[in-house]
């Protein structure tokens, strides 16, 4: 090659190293820039920079620069991606945006495409087309993995049996650390692309044990696998995923064999799996607590509408029920109106205590700190929590209340509901999750409504009432 | 053996498993029976019996045994536990009790039980001992173990030098599989226990590749490493231990190097100690948002008290901020009772609806799909969310208003007020969490109550005010 030519190549390679570092910033967030870079050249139709640009992403930045951008700019991107990325992205997308991407993708492509996946991510994506496209997609794959993808479709979803890959490495119990290497060698075709423990099996393709693979590279080629083995976590194939997740945090497994209802291994499930339903559970957990129901992220503002209206419509309810209190004490309210100024800080503080507790029993509950076990002392805690802060907030308050107003029974009135209220709110925050739990409901979903309307109630009811009783 | 021996060592394991299988639930969390029978042998001082119940069970189900128990008799168990055990089960618990706990071990004790921990669960818990004490314990303990340790706490808290081990695998890059393995086979002792990748690294010790060790398995003998390494994502030693989970989830890793700032090899992050991490981010998201700081999950009344109490105060006093507003109307108000009444209905479903939007933007900025790139687009769905939101709930509600008041003026004041205020709670849900993650503050921390106080500020004066205008 001659200087020049060489220097030409040189160049090459820093360019599509440059590319790379103005890709991602410090945070390995995408660059603003980099992604006008893209907006730029599809404005343009300059598909040869479109290419340059994004054969200088990981596939899990393509799928989030497909995340950020509009709709019309991912029609535009799409032909340009490199086949064998494809598969991989689309495993990485959000679920609306791949929905919509996946309309636009021909039954061939798509087939090429997952036959470079997992069974497991394969599915993912199979499970997100319709079904016409579906039936299409599953004809246009080879025989083994068409039944791969079909058996995982069979589990539930969110359970073990869907969180699984087929793909495992058994070795029977009699075998050597030797026999074992020597057959991985040999068979490296049919082996999962990258595997953590061999799991041992009986004769009966029941896992017996599991030898991780960093023991089998010390071992000696000699040693019986029987003899290096460790006690197995066998997770049912029926497993709901948030258990999974649970227990794979709580042993600090790496991998955890799948088993049939019979005890037979039918696949493995990895820790890189269980990261993405960790954030996906507290992803739910949160947005319920906060009336969000799932969908909407990047879906349309109508989807958006769709995931919060009901919350709202639901409080509008119990907000309404809770406001007949103060009509109620109308007669009351018009002779001493700061009744009505007042009452709001008791219903307000009321509810952000309860939302602090309810917090926090969700949480312990998802993690198992909060079970039968404990649940008494829990709430009797609580109880004293909700004396002790209504107290303190009393006393504040109460001095505020009297050096504005000057009005001692209106003071005793507004400590009286405020230690009332609170002391409800911590009772109801950690009672009505407890409760909801016992009845096999996801507390993070429905205890927030329940609670604020108690709070609500509680805190106008217990204010105009004694207000009533002692100032009138 | 005789036959009678054999169905005695049969009966023997027989009943270990029973307890094992009592110990825990179907929901692997555990069985309160199995608590009661610990309650039980502890208060007959039965330590035959308390020292066969804690064996049955894994270190991670002891420490959750520990959670669940009251102080007192924890001190009773304590003694009871294997010392091998207890270093496993001190690196499980949670920060109150653990340092409760440690006050009570001795410092030979403790030496012993931190020697058989990886240096980063180590730091971890020496972390957590007292000044006196910490001395103690480093001294007692072997020289590399004590440099180890001290290194480790040399890096800040939350980053990469404080999560990472520093027993790595690292092979220079000349070696072929066959003299890694044959290596790994004869130094077996000085690897760690468990590991997933071999770096590759140049002579001056910084990694250019990875191996994963399935890689390993499958490839000839005489195959260079250099030929089968993978490309890596260094993770420089003071990252944020947020950010190392953002890269571990995001390019789904197993293990990545940590290197010093001129690019040295000093260690490895392995996932699961970032599923860890995941966990303890969410949770403080979460109960942030809720506006409960840290601390106090196991702590004593007073913690829990000093966990809440500011937030609440900070909240009487928006509170308080937000009222004067009715303060103003107060004329109004004591002339048209109703107005009272409905004044919460709209301040409420504007804090509803805030922090929906508020919940959904902390979660897009902590995932990174919400960033300056799409900011705009972002806020500009959220304003038009707020004004279908708010035209569907004002319609509903007016209608209400109508059929129970009858006055189309109150309607008017009551709908245009919701509007205006569900507008101006998606802005400021979405706006806020983005300008405190601009100004480099944690948006999940401080937003809520700054949004609150928005919404019932807007929700009061805009009702009071169209109503003042239009009514009377």
């Amino acid at each position: 090659m001659s200087r020049e030519l060489a220097d030409l190549a040189d160049d090459e390679t820093d360019r599509e190293e440059d590319l790379e570092d103005l890709a991602l910033g410090e945070d390995y967030a995408l660059n603003p820039q980099f992604v006008s870079m893209v907006v730029d050249a599809a404005d343009r139709g300059d598909s040869e920079r479109l290419r340059e640009l994004l054969s200088a992403l990981h596939p899990a930045d393509v799928a989030d620069l497909i995340g950020f951008l509009a709709a019309d700019y991912r029609e535009v991107i799409l032909p340009h991606l490199d086949p064998e990325a494809l598969a991989e992205i689309l495993s990485e997308l959000d679920y609306e945006i791949r929905e919509e991407i996946l309309e636009s993708v021909s039954p061939e492509t798509l087939a090429k495409a997952l036959g470079e996946l997992d069974s497991d991510d394969a599915a993912d994506v199979v499970e997100d087309l319709e079904a016409d496209k579906r039936a299409q997609v599953l004809a246009a794959l080879p025989e083994t993995e068409r039944a791969a993808i079909e058996s995982a479709l069979s589990y539930g979803e969110e359970t073990a049996g869907r969180l699984m890959q087929r793909e495992v490495v058994a070795a029977p119990q009699f075998w050597t650390v030797g026999q074992a290497i020597d057959h991985f060698r040999r068979e490296s075709d049919d082996l999962p692309e990258l595997f953590f423990d061999v799991y041992v099996v009986d004769p009966t393709y029941k896992p017996v044990g599991a030898v991780p693979i960093s023991t089998l590279l010390r071992a000696k080629r000699d040693t019986p696998l029987a003899q290096i083995m460790e006690s197995l976590s066998e997770i049912p194939v029926d497993m709901d995923q948030e258990e999974v997740a649970y227990i794979f945090d709580k042993y600090h497994l790496i991998s955890a064999p799948v088993v049939e209802p019979g005890g037979r291994l039918v696949g493995q499930i990895t820790v890189d799996d269980i990261v993405g339903v960790i954030q996906e559970e507290s992803r739910e957990d949160i947005l319920a607590l906060a009336g969000v129901s799932d969908g909407g992220r990047h879906g349309d503002v109508w989807d958006m509408v769709r995931s919060r209206l009901p919350w709202l419509l639901l409080n509008t309810l119990t907000a309404a029920l809770a406001v007949s209190v103060i009509q109620a004490f109308e007669a009351q309210i018009a002779q001493v109106v700061t009744l009505a100024v007042l009452m709001p800080i008791v219903a307000s503080l009321g509810g952000n205590g309860a939302t602090q507790t309810l917090t926090v029993a969700v949480r312990a509950l998802a993690s198992r700190e909060l079970s039968a076990v404990n649940a008494l002392r829990v709430v009797n805690r609580e109880m004293i929590v909700g004396l002790v802060n209504g107290a303190v907030l009393a006393t504040v308050t109460s001095l505020a209340v009297y050096l504005l107003f000057g009005d001692v029974r209106l003071c005793i009135a507004f400590a009286a509901a405020l230690v009332i209220n609170m002391f409800v709110a911590s009772v109801a925050g950690a009672v009505v999750p407890l409760a909801l739990d016992r009845m096999g409901r996801d507390p993070a979903v429905s205890s927030a409504v329940f609670v604020t309307f108690v709070t609500d109630f509680t805190g106008f009811f217990a204010f105009l009432g004694i207000a009533a009783l002692i100032l009138l």
